[in-house]
């Protein structure tokens, strides 16, 4: 029993991840409704957050989910927002059982859900691949009880940590399989951010490429005075795909409504010295809505968030080339006094991309 | 019976590695002898590189050898030099057919070897095995062809790859796990080497520990004017286990008698501006039958051999922390021009080890 409660449940995990960097400023949740050992339902919360996957799966199953289980990934939701509450969706349904990864930190719904379910005479089963499910929304939870997305921060690099020649070169380190993770990940956060340094280096487009008709997420850049050139690509395109500018207060007024002329999004934050304080950047960006923040450099942003702590995925590409000191480091100055404080990851994962290598580690 | 070959000569493999770091200046070879399907005897280049390991399998095969298949990883030598050649040993203990892994580039054997053992009516095979026996041996190669040793490079470093704090603090970046590791990698190389800095920074043992009895490697430190202190451990146990100083022209005559006063060799490079020429360092060491060094930094040592492509594989391990641009780099500036100069290898290996990881890369 306890074995088919978890394949089923990876089942309505795998569903839910492809929700990922989709559903913001909701979390992406997967559900699977199972009937005499067939499933009669399947469902992933939608687009923007709505519907939630309890009610796709439900619709699926129809009659089918009379006497049924449901999985899924996250406690049903008990309160009646936009939508009527999904616990009540699936009483209605007159579902029998239900098994949920985890419940809901959200003080609207923490608990209450699964009282809901109780009271209406419904067996529910809790704590079921709580860690992977925990880990996948894990942005969702940080923005309810702190109030700011979570954030990966992409490193690739040489291996001995450098993004870029002294003279700026930096197209192509790694390899066309690297890129495509690259790819595949940005698809997988709400938001990918960069520094203007890289901005005005790369003039990257920050999109989704290759990946077939797929949502993109919003393309943030970090820079006290918009110090950012109106005739880069994102300065071309931010009424095709979201431009959101993080800026100091003492950003040019002029400056700020040239970008909103293009359609670009101001967000003022706080300093912190003469930098972008990163606290209120991501405090700002969680008020929003935003989840899961990609953060892909360069140096003096990647050490900006590492250094306040606000780093909570690595996700590091080495190519097999030596660039040497003057190249420019991956991770600017941290000030640390003592190894000891140094930030610290625990390895998740390493592997072979390609010609690279990719490793990746979560905060300890 | 092709995989019969492959699978006596995998195990010649296993016990010729077994013998690397201590056979310099000869290869290190494996031999075993097969009669019937069964295996009469095993043998390996000795400590030293003398007994030969055709000799010392025969010699454990005894009459068995008569009639038998020899496999070993290396064509048997030929002339005959302060041992009579294996070949002739060979072919008096009576075996019927030897498989060989790859022929001897040595100019006194290369061919010659099997061109006794045919003449004496012995079938030959060769080339079973032959990228994996290359590999092993590939430092005696070097030496034979380029008069220099093979040079592994290890770089421990932080995720940006970092070996120390601003202030110098690098004890310890990497875990238990990876260390075990580098003492392994020492033992499996004639010499351990580093820069004047390193030695001065870590007043290291640059012992193998804790592998049980084992040869240890030489000891090589790289100052041009032999800027290490006499009260360090080096200097302290240069009678135990050899330390080579390698100096330029120019180091002070009194401080080069001081190291041989307390046991030390002393070998004078040529300089290439101001430091140690890295093509003289290793044609010195070449010389005196060096066919493997493991270089273990520091930046500078490292930028001065791959600057000039003589790193034949790196060693990378990477530990979850993050130390920031003002760390001291693991790799010095090597003052590329352009990303297409940089040096690039090629990936063998890449796992978890302990809490960190390591990634092993060879020349392209």
């Amino acid at each position: 029993m306890i074995d088919t409660d978890k394949r089923h449940m990876a089942h309505a995990l795998v569903l839910g991840k492809r929700g990922l960097g989709q559903t913001w400023p909701n979390p992406s949740v997967g559900c699977v409704i199972v009937k005499d050992g067939r499933i009669v339902g399947r469902g992933r919360t939608a687009l923007g957050g709505r519907p939630h996957s309890e009610v796709v799966a439900l619709a699926q199953a129809g009659e089918a989910a009379r006497g049924a289980t449901a999985y899924v990934t996250l406690e049903p939701c008990s309160h009646t927002g936009k939508t009527p509450p999904c616990a009540q969706a699936l009483i209605d349904a007159g579902v029998a059982r239900v098994v949920a990864a985890i419940s809901d930190s959200d003080p609207r719904v923490s608990g209450q859900g699964f009282d809901m379910l109780r009271d209406a005479g419904i067996e529910v089963t809790t704590n079921v691949l709580a860690e992977e499910a925990y880990y996948d929304n894990a942005g969702f939870f940080l923005k309810v009880e702190h109030g700011r997305p979570w954030v990966t921060l992409k490193l690739a690099s040489s291996f001995d940590g450098r993004i870029a020649t002294a003279s700026g070169e930096s197209r192509w380190i790694t390899g066309p399989e690297a890129r495509r993770v690259v790819h595949a990940e940005r698809a997988r956060h709400d938001a990918v951010m960069v520094g203007a340094g890289t901005a005005r280096a790369d003039d990257p487009d920050l999109t989704v490429r290759g990946m077939g008709e797929v949502p993109q997420p919003v393309r943030i850049v970090v820079s006290r005075l918009i110090d950012i050139p109106l005739m880069s690509r994102l300065a071309g395109t931010a009424r095709d795909v979201p431009v959101w500018i993080c800026h100091g207060p003492d950003a040019a007024r002029e400056i700020c409504e040239a970008w909103e002329g293009l359609g670009a999004r101001l967000i003022r934050c706080d300093l912190n010295g003469r930098q972008i304080d990163p606290r209120s950047l991501l405090q700002e960006l969680g008020e929003i809505g935003l989840t899961r923040v990609f953060c892909e450099g360069g140096g003096a942003l990647a050490a900006s968030l590492l250094g306040a702590d606000l780093v909570d995925e690595l996700l590091c590409f080495n190519a097999g080339i030596a660039i040497g000191a003057e190249g420019q480091p991956n991770i600017g100055a941290l000030g640390l006094g003592r190894l000891a404080e140094a930030p610290r990851f625990h390895l998740r994962d390493v592997r072979q991309v390609g010609d690279d290598i990719l490793h990746r580690w979560t905060r300890n």
